[in-house]
């Protein structure tokens, strides 16, 4: 490992909006931003070998750090030569810390100055996770990049829970930020503060006074309208410095990706591809296509006829058979293809930046998703 | 499609066994012999794409007659280009009756003259096969190789239970015959006849007067000990033209496959390889291991050092946190390696024939194969 594994550079500024394209450097390879990160919560994208993810597109993947701590454990995983080895992924990988878990699984979760204690969701075995013990399974993890434990709440919430939980998060950062030993491994600090304008901004100084190498946008798509969110991240993402990346967790529809790309978010994260992909959802530019729809049984044509992913050498007729029939197939086919699509996505966007039309290719994007949505809606109700 | 499209050429027989090495020609293409088909009943080998199921030396697969008429109905396929354009399987294919169904569903089916009344396993509704019904869906599907609507026993069965279905089956087997049409389309006959060397003989004669391209051997496994089935086979093919291939139909496991080499078979289907990868048991050289074993936890060998698979990219303990954790990248790589396994076996298979080593290699395998069983299974007590 060389002295500075870590860098990130801006190559091109869209002047209309706050899209921009930059290169994020890391011990196991280069990352064009804007990027979208499949996710691979047990150390594997589902029903995807590594090679057939890589073939995506996809330059960095995601994967969950109390799940794997739970199963296998991550003394196992360090053993067996950390994650990229397990995996066989050898392109970068960041690991989320816990904290969206706290709101996800909020049921078996109870949260404290301390850490979160979660009662597992495997077995119930308790498993207590402070700032500094996800630290120590992400290093043992060995992630490229790691997150800060952070506390995720719900929303919509009152404001007094809101501060709690920011306050607790900027506390709980500066824990993890001390306890970080491993110099391949880049820490990202995570703004929370709900929608609220007062709580994003204190959040956000507080972090850029701990200088983080990056910065994630947290607490976002739990719950509240997309007009918010974007709302959200007009206000946070000036706040942020321009030299780090910005990450945007969990989020989102494709829809979603270009109005964060368009106020200046860099890396992405969702299941929407994979898990709309396994049960017969796939996205293309004209919308959403149902597969299990009757109108595709005898159709021919493939999903898209300019995509280069393994569905598309079929038609919409096997695929919907395969869906039909419950084959693995199925799932694994429109996987691939909603991974493809979403690294194609931000392709596209990242060639929309550097040649000063974002804003058109945006527009032209909606345009599409919109046309198919109502058009098949319509159909699908005959 | 030329004159011939079909042929049978024997390269290799064995001095001391009746094993032989073939090569037999379709309109898809070459089968090296003895060969091992891959099950895909609903027009998919479940869990691979049709590159991942070549690139493990697959060169012919199986699909069902029965379970693709009931979905998504021959006419369906018929309409998107045949099965080969539909699965996106370019090589031969052989698709089965629907007469083994009248085993494996048999609560669902009553035998006539006519036909098998089958009422669906996915919705109950009524489907007769008849044996003209059976080849006019094989020809809308369009495989390489049709079966012969047979009728199909489970053992043990009185003798007069046996003498009626194996009559029944040439009469069958003479209707379907004269109802086939396509020259691009190979018709095999099927030997039925249970234990009964009489019955065997008579069946095998009956048609053998009828001049198949090629002769079947079915109606076993279906419930008798292995030593059961090797004896039938050894009165069975002899009594088969030695210019035709023989296919041993639904076995087996890969000792069973030797066997069944060793006394002159030159074509195989079977679950087994698939199913069990789909449940975390794997095929080696040295026996079946079972990944979900405590055992695999840390253990960073591959299933197989020399193996070229998917699989053995990876740990055991990875492929066995996989099975854990109920992802489903655990059955697409284990089914994989078990379909590499078996296309290895018969390679390795043919490659002795030819250098005049059979029996060593049959012996060989079996000592292996034996070996880690007991090991593994008195490991696997403790």
């Amino acid at each position: 490992m060389t002295g500075k594994p870590f860098g990130f550079e801006l190559r091109a500024t869209d002047r209309a909006t706050s899209a921009r394209v930059g290169v994020f450097s890391t011990p196991h390879g280069l990352v064009q931003t804007p990027a979208f990160m499949p996710v691979g919560t047990q150390g594997t994208v589902k029903g995807l070998t590594s090679d057939a993810v890589r073939s995506t597109g996809a330059q960095m993947i995601l994967a969950n750090t109390y799940h794997l701590a739970l199963r296998p454990g991550e003394d196992v995983i360090r053993e067996l030569g950390g994650l990229h080895r397990f995996s066989g992924w050898d392109g970068p990988i960041l690991t989320d810390s816990g904290g969206f878990q706290m709101f996800s699984l909020a049921q078996n979760t109870r949260v404290s100055e301390a850490g979160a204690e979660f009662r597992s969701h495997i077995d119930g075995r308790s498993m207590m996770l402070t700032p500094e013990r996800a630290v120590e399974i992400q290093e043992a993890l060995g992630s490229d990049v790691a997150m800060v434990l952070d506390h995720v709440v719900p929303l919509p919430a009152d404001s007094a829970k809101i501060e709690d939980a920011c306050r607790r998060t900027v506390r709980w950062a500066a824990r993890c930020k001390l306890a970080g030993k491993r110099s391949d491994q880049a820490l990202f600090g995570i703004v929370q503060g709900g929608l609220e304008r007062t709580w994003r901004i204190w959040c956000a100084e507080r972090l850029v006074e701990l200088d983080f190498p990056g910065y994630a946008i947290g607490g976002l798509s739990v719950g509240e309208a997309p007009a918010d969110m974007y709302r959200t991240l007009e206000f946070t993402c000036p706040l942020l410095p321009e030299d780090r990346p910005r990450y945007l967790m969990g989020v989102g529809r494709p829809e979603d990706l270009l109005a964060a790309i368009r106020r200046g978010i860099d890396l992405f994260d969702c299941v929407m591809p994979t898990r709309n992909g396994r049960n017969a959802l796939a996205f293309t530019d004209a919308g959403p296509v149902r597969l299990r729809n009757l109108i595709h049984q005898r159709d021919p044509s493939p999903l898209e006829s300019a995509c280069p992913c393994l569905a598309c050498r079929h038609s919409r007729g096997y695929l919907r058979h395969l869906f039909m029939a419950d084959e693995m197939l199925g799932p694994i086919l429109v996987t691939h293809h909603n991974l493809t699509y979403y690294q194609r996505l931000v392709e596209r966007t990242r060639q929309a930046i550097i040649a000063g039309r974002f804003d058109e290719f945006h527009q032209e994007r909606l345009l599409g998703w919109t046309k198919e949505s109502s058009s098949s809606a319509s159909r699908e109700a005959t």
